[in-house]
């Protein structure tokens, strides 16, 4: 989708954006903002001197800021890109120094423990969208980011009721231009749908990695020998940031919990049916699966 | 790797060898027997009218048979494509037709049980090697084969003890000249490996894809539009042939149900974590899975 589809121009969505957290997300953003002529200014902020040098090396921000701050101070559009456990202790930390009429925004996974941690601080007069893009890869860090992340991906944004619709309306065309389609849901939704679609595949190949990595050395080294045979798209999966990773689970408790319960009376079926030899319940559920692919197939996911 | 380098020329491995069955491996290893000349002649054998009108028509074979005993009279190799289940018929039924010295092979992705189900009906004189091309896609049916499906893929030959070392090499050779690297080892220690580098991750997709499959309308179709959040993975390999993997599974029950107890307990284990909400052990389980990863990457099967 070309930005020339959505706006009349290429002027810039806000005058300076800024990034609290420079990770694969974070510093993706910044490469599209400035790719896409996004923002004039794109200030970046990282806890992390580390983090802060290797930003400035690969010289995506154009003001990096130890102190998220600094990094907010007459920013237009402020997104929260750090681990959803630690969006809370973010938007505490960016509060007073937020210019009103400021958009506040974030890129968690999980939208509902986002709003009850984030959603006190912000101040009167500064509008809060949270927002979710379904993009990533298993790398992280800053030297993760590409101005493509977010190409033809979606980017769920949860406005909260009662919100300045032109709020999100701007923030919408933000995302757009950085490559996304958007929908809008409420939080509680969007926990639901994501705890199937993410949350339950990432735990589960969690599991069965880490199963793998408790056998005796022998076997384990013919599994990642022999890992092309369905192994593999696991381990990557498996791969994506543990502190990320561990927040979601602990912040989407319920909803996971909730599917994982579903998907253990299912494979205890499927485990009976195996133990007792039951070949036609197998194949008729190895079958009805086949629908949901040809519906991604159809919807053009695949 | 090119022929050259595993043989001093391109002479046919086999003057006539002859598939049992064309679907997605049989297909492919007709194709690529032509494609690299392996064999002077390819006879294939399909008991179905509307396989064998669509292999007449798609050209692979050198003659079609619809008996199997007529393709496998004179056939130096014989390889049962069909799914596990039927091995051991398709043996009993070629039994009388195989030439003295011939030898025997099979595709399957258990071993243990093709022993036990082909092996009794080998006639003295014919020399079994089972095999297993680790190499598939998640289509089947004759459409779905293609010539560089063996390409730098695994074969695993489980020859039994006491089996004529030659034979072997002359199916190794088979093998490599399709394009594969070639392991060797015992059907037992195969099937346990293949349990949780194959066989295991397989019901899991099977099992998650059906939880989606059993949620509201409404849900369901936002599932598939999120799909990339990692569902889409599982639903690629939850389309995997239905036969087949039903087979699969009631043939290699006792290795599949042991690695199914090891990562349920595992799942349990999160599971707790996440109620009881305790981030450092998640935390450290998903960081020890990430070096299974650096395993694969490394021995460049990612």
């Amino acid at each position: 989708m070309s930005t020339q589809e959505i706006t009349p121009n290429n002027d810039p969505v806000f005058e300076r954006v800024a990034l609290v957290g420079a990770g694969l997300i974070g510093s993706s953003l910044a490469w599209v903002s400035r790719k896409k002529g996004l923002a004039r200014h794109v200030a970046v902020t990282s806890r992390s001197d580390a983090t802060r040098k290797r930003v400035a090396e690969l010289g995506f921000a154009d003001s990096l800021h130890a102190e998220a701050k600094d990094a907010v101070t007459d920013a237009d559009l402020v997104i929260v890109c750090t681990p959803v456990g630690a969006c809370g202790a973010a938007a505490e930390a960016i509060a007073p120094y937020l210019k009103p009429g400021a958009i506040v925004s974030d890129v968690g996974s999980v939208k509902m423990a986002v709003v009850r941690d984030m959603g006190p601080h912000i101040p009167e007069g500064v509008h809060f969208v949270p927002g979710h893009p379904i993009a990533g890869t298993e790398h992280s860090g800053p030297d993760a980011g590409f101005a493509e992340l977010f190409e033809g991906r979606w980017c769920i944004l949860t406005p909260l009721p009662g919100g300045d619709p032109a709020a999100t309306a701007k923030l919408r065309l933000f995302w757009e231009r950085a490559g996304s389609m958007i929908e809008e849901m409420d939080a509680e939704h969007h926990d639901k749908v994501l705890a199937i679609t993410s949350h339950l595949p990432h735990l589960i190949a969690y599991t069965i990695v880490s199963t793998a990595v408790d056998l005796e050395e022998s076997t384990k080294n013919e599994v990642i020998k022999f890992s092309a045979s369905g192994f593999r798209d696991f381990t990557r999966i498996a791969a994506s940031d543990p502190v990320m990773w561990r927040d979601i689970f602990l912040n989407n408790r319920e909803a996971v919990l909730e599917m994982l319960q579903r998907f253990s009376e299912d494979l205890s079926y499927l485990q009976r049916a195996i133990r007792w030899g039951e070949g036609d319940k197998l194949q008729e559920l190895f079958t009805r699966t086949r629908t949901i692919r040809r519906g991604i197939i159809e919807a053009k996911q695949a």
